[in-house]
């Protein structure tokens, strides 16, 4: 069996990016999602495994110096991880997973896993940008003005990432998602073995 | 402006490519496909320009010594070619396109344009093949025997191709086919034009 991809899925806040997760996993459910771990407290609503593995403190300092991690990261004193082994096991079982992180972790994974695939999700312009973060309404201007020059500092690591998905249009976006994922299984390197068992039957 | 892609479309009788084709085209009109030129006449029923260019021995001997096509073919006492000029202004102008060939036309344009991306269609086994080419009920066994022998050949050439796309369901096929052409316009090299101009603007 051929071993699946990992996929790494950066892009800042106005891009649009949880969006096209979320449909183009509607439409293949077949591609896993990483699930992080982290050490903040559970919030209401939220259920253990469904978006976070919370962990204490102890445990993830614990996994952490066991090179459990494909990347971690610190914010606002708590622990934010992906777990290798899940990730591992997926790929070893020929199953594609994303991982949706932020750039910092993108450099991360790519140095433990270089063959793992990047793709950046960019707003379609400035413009648009500026009016997705500002249109939310919740949200005070100051912090629209940091949310800005934060998708500004992820904007200049697009350049090192694999792929650019522009989400301009919802449905577009996710088909190039997607295609990205799917044009990987096709290489030809990973299809040799199938010729091979086409061919024997001849 | 981006250059466009040429994308090389093989796949033997009985691997369905003339149909997962007309279905990519159907969701992707923005996709050319190249129009041979041919010296064999016109039968009842065909256009000139719809699927062929229909034009003399004289005219394609001399496009010929003039290197005018990407690949050409003498088939049954008839000349069949891509000509050049239509590929070279659609990639030039950002457009993609896709040249529907045999093993050998591939193995000619790869020469001529090492960029072409080459897709190879294949029956998802040799039993299935065997049947699509048996139903179709109006040939003789001779024919079938031979047409079987002729995929076997091109199945063989198949390890040549950049990316195989196996024909199990079509609606799979089809989206296997975009993908790669789709995933092509996203390479990180093709976008990063794009990336400079929105962070030009903030």
């Amino acid at each position: 069996m051929n071993k699946g991809n990992l996929f790494i899925l950066s892009g800042p806040s106005g891009s649009g990016k949880d969006t096209i997760l979320k449909k183009a996993l509607e439409r293949h459910p077949e591609i896993k999602l990483s699930i992080s771990s982290i050490t903040r407290d559970m919030r209401v609503g939220e259920v253990e495994g469904e978006k976070y593995h919370f962990i204490s403190r102890a445990e993830f300092e614990e996994q952490l110096a066991r090179d459990m991690f494909l990347e971690h990261n610190v914010f606002v004193g708590n622990y934010y991880g992906t777990p290798r082994g899940p990730v591992e096991e997926c790929l070893a079982n020929g199953g594609d997973m994303i991982v949706e992180i932020d750039v910092n972790g993108a450099k991360q994974v790519k140095q433990k896993m270089p063959e793992a695939i990047s793709i950046f999700i960019m707003p379609p312009s400035f413009e648009v940008l500026k009016n997705r973060l500002s249109n939310r309404g919740t949200e005070s201007e100051e912090l629209v003005a940091k949310r800005l020059n934060e998708a500004i500092r992820e904007i200049k690591c697009a350049y090192n990432y694999d792929y650019i998905v522009i989400n301009d249009k919802l449905e577009e976006a996710t088909e190039d998602l997607l295609s990205v994922i799917l044009c990987e299984r096709l290489h030809i390197e990973k299809n040799k073995k199938f010729i091979d068992e086409v061919l024997e039957k001849c």
